[in-house]
């Protein structure tokens, strides 16, 4: 029964359904009694603070520190940027009051109507306006510049329609804040976050993402520029994987935050403001994952290999316990995380399954046969491919096989990219081609009507105009009209 | 003028100010714009997060794991366990509606009365209920158990009148939540959290703490047993520092959670909670700091070196350039952490000051003079003494001056706790007593009744009842009954 509890749907029958059995089947995450709320469990969540720990080193290196601000955000601050209360009103969660007392009748819980607050207060969704109404009293002159702060938080966005990891109500993210003297150190600031964000999704996510800028339509509430890293899943979809605003001199005007500069004349500062979330926790699981359950890149998984005993009997299984130390104790010398799972009560058979739904890169499984012939099997889990290997040099082999997945996966993500990435350049083509998915690169007028309609006869969105990518002038395959250069349009997450 | 403002009040002058002008003056944290709420500025944080990283290796020793709850709570959820709701609703943050919207005229932003949620949601003011809601999905036989989860969350207290880190509306914290097939490996959770809890005070937080059981009053709503760590700050007031809760099988009951046992049978499962929280960094702060400032251990200092060089023109800042990095570089291979600091537009002076006022350990000058003898001058701040050393070794030395830093203000701190704690025989005496403040150990009837008296009569309640304590027999010194052993009176934050 247990097996088949863990049985996944597979990617092409349904790729939804495949995603939210991962997720859950997998010990990841799960729906809470709070609706859209999720639980993160212990598996998903060592995953997340590996994630967690990476990126704080490299905020750290580039010179940010943390910082940490109210979860709360009075009602009136929102109101202050005109574009930001547009984007984010219609979806906070807001207390009103602030203690709960037994009914009349003694038998129910009830909001104490005595205890309401005089000006409600918004569960953050972002926190630009707190954090601006504090740096306010910060910042005076130059000498203050620059602030780099970041925040590991929760935040609450009340979405309707919600999927584990991809689209919470509440979810963890990082907020980084900075404030600046000068325009040119805020768009450098946020273009260096950017950067950072596609490194680490490339190097540790092993996660290929095409860096660019949003267009007006698709901009953060309140910024003058929004950069985006953009990651395709494998059903085609593009998946927005992180954000860093240019947000100008918005909100420093809102929160009238302003100082002296070095010929001693009073200006506005400059700030950018950029995230990542529980949300890459979904793009992670979606860039990899097979039908076989969850793919992990050796970088982010919560431990590395694992190694399984083959016994018939208890003294076989004493053997096997002591020659496993002995590897473990080798593995561990070169920094790699192993667990050795000699628990009496499941099958190796289960526990294969279950190892591989997990998505661990390197398995080891150690029977009385290897002990005689002093060989080991290493499987690994991106091609699901084993083999019998001589126990002489098991760690340098491991290893080396660990990089080599994290590699692999990698490539083989951006050669599906590669593949589902199309040119189109007539309409008809591109609403065929949308329906098979991908990243269609494509000439737009530039203006937000065509997107918009667009988008509402196609259900795809321009994902962001590539940093890098063919900057030749053509015609909009919408309006015919002057195209100043192609852009990538993709149905999204 | 910079200098003037970073001017403490002193602690004989007033110790509640004093408390408060340095937790602002050495930028730790701050008051919001949202009541109670406090912003943890980037130097308190740093020293937060150093916390959170010992404790949270010392969880994953003791074999925990992190997860993740939701923020919010369905009001319902609380009142299953009577004792908790008790001691919860009359402060909560309370959800009531999930959108906001233009008033009618247009001008400005209310909440939406169509929003309204159907049941209320509660800010988590702690996490049982959900948690153990949660459980209930996870066991169902005894080899789904033990459950050992740790949380790092943030958490909404509605306090009528809060004090930086001491007591906000919103702190940060731990919460471990565990689940157990037996009483006995509960409670021995539950102690064994407490030890490491004191292990962590005491090792890192240099900070002295006395262990003991709470009494029925002072117990966490919900708990069979609460135990606490106490420690005592400088003006003699007691501060609760961390509690380790036996939940006996309450909230499992409330929540309708059992396991079937290895015999086969359904029982209610045992559990423990147990938390430390942001007000740690008040007991830090309170524990050892002094008229000039904060005092750090060099366990938990954000750096715990600082290199100041003096030098008279542009030349000789160059050659103690140079200098200073060889220097840096022997105490980052020695594990030290260090900071240089040659900015330019403060005096030494200045920063003298100001690294004593930040609590930096040790404080390094260099001069053109150190350069020609081959000397630098060491400065130790929990002593304020200072002494030319050889340049020769200083590595080593400042090493084992870390070391000796970390040992003395523990000393220092043991020192004035055995100063100040007093048995105490009589009442009157208890009464004289009280107003210097201390740890006062005295008999007690182990009645809730002679507690609330002596409570309202001295504001001083029961600390605890030590788990190693004298354990004779005599009278109380408030009703002259008998009690069974002595306990520990104080008035506390």
């Amino acid at each position: 029964m247990a097996k088949e509890l863990k049985e996944l749907c597979s990617r092409s029958e349904n790729y939804s359904q495949w995603y939210t059995d991962l997720v859950i089947k997998a010990d990841l995450a799960e729906n809470s009694a709070v609706r859209g709320c999720m639980v993160i469990k212990p598996y998903g969540y060592s995953i997340w603070e590996k994630m967690q720990a990476q990126l704080d080193k490299m905020f750290k290196e580039t010179g940010h520190q943390n910082a940490y601000f109210p979860l709360f955000i009075p009602k009136s601050f929102l109101s202050r940027e005109a574009e930001h209360v547009e984007g984010f009103a219609k979806e906070c969660a807001v207390v009103t009051h602030y203690r709960l007392k037994k009914s009349p009748d003694g038998n129910q819980l009830i909001v104490d109507p005595e205890a309401k607050l005089e000006e409600e207060l918004v569960v953050r969704p972002t926190s630009e306006t707190i954090i601006w109404s504090t740096y306010k009293d910060w910042i005076q002159s130059y000498r203050d510049l620059p602030i780099l702060c970041n925040q590991w938080a929760n935040v609450v966005r009340w979405e309707m329609r919600t999927r584990l990891f991809l689209r919470t109500a509440e979810f963890l993210w990082q907020e980084g804040h900075t404030a600046h003297a000068t325009k040119q150190e805020a768009e450098e600031e946020a273009i260096k976050m950017l950067n950072l964000y596609a490194d680490f999704a490339e190097k540790y996510m092993a996660m290929p993402v095409l860096k660019g800028v949003k267009t007006a339509n698709e901009r953060f509430a309140g910024a003058l520029e929004t950069y985006t890293i953009e990651a395709l899943m494998q059903d085609g979809k593009a998946l927005q994987s992180g954000t860093s605003h240019f947000l100008g001199q918005n909100f420093a005007k809102a929160f009238d935050v302003t100082f002296l500069n070095k010929e001693n004349k009073l200006e506005y500062v400059w700030a950018t403001s950029w995230g990542v979330s529980t949300r890459l926790m979904g793009a992670l699981i979606m860039s990899h994952s097979d039908d076989n359950g969850l793919v992990l890149p050796p970088a982010l998984a919560p431990f590395q290999v694992v190694i399984v005993p083959i016994y018939k009997n208890a003294e076989q299984l004493k053997e096997i316990d002591e020659k496993a130390s002995s590897i473990m104790l080798i593995l561990k010398d070169l920094g790699i995380s192993v667990r050795y799972d000699n628990n009496d009560n499941k099958k190796p058979g289960w526990k294969f399954s279950e190892y591989e739904l997990k998505g661990v890169p390197v398995r080891l499984a150690l029977g009385a046969r290897d002990l005689q012939n002093n060989t080991i099997e290493v499987a690994r889990r991106d091609t699901l491919s084993k083999e019998t290997r001589p126990m002489e040099g098991i760690g340098l082999y491991v290893k080396e096989l660990l990089e080599d997945i994290q590699q692999n996966i990698y490539r083989k993500a951006l050669d599906y990219r590669s593949k589902n990435t199309f040119e189109v350049n007539s309409y008809d083509e591109f609403k065929e081609k949308i329906e098979e998915g991908g990243f269609l690169s494509c000439h737009w007028d530039g203006s937000p009507e065509t997107e918009e309609r667009v988008k509402n006869e196609t259900k795809a969105t321009i994902r962001c105009i590539p940093l890098d990518g063919d900057q030749t002038p053509g015609t909009c395959i919408f309006s015919g009209k002057p195209s100043a250069r192609r852009v990538i349009f993709a149905r999204a997450y």
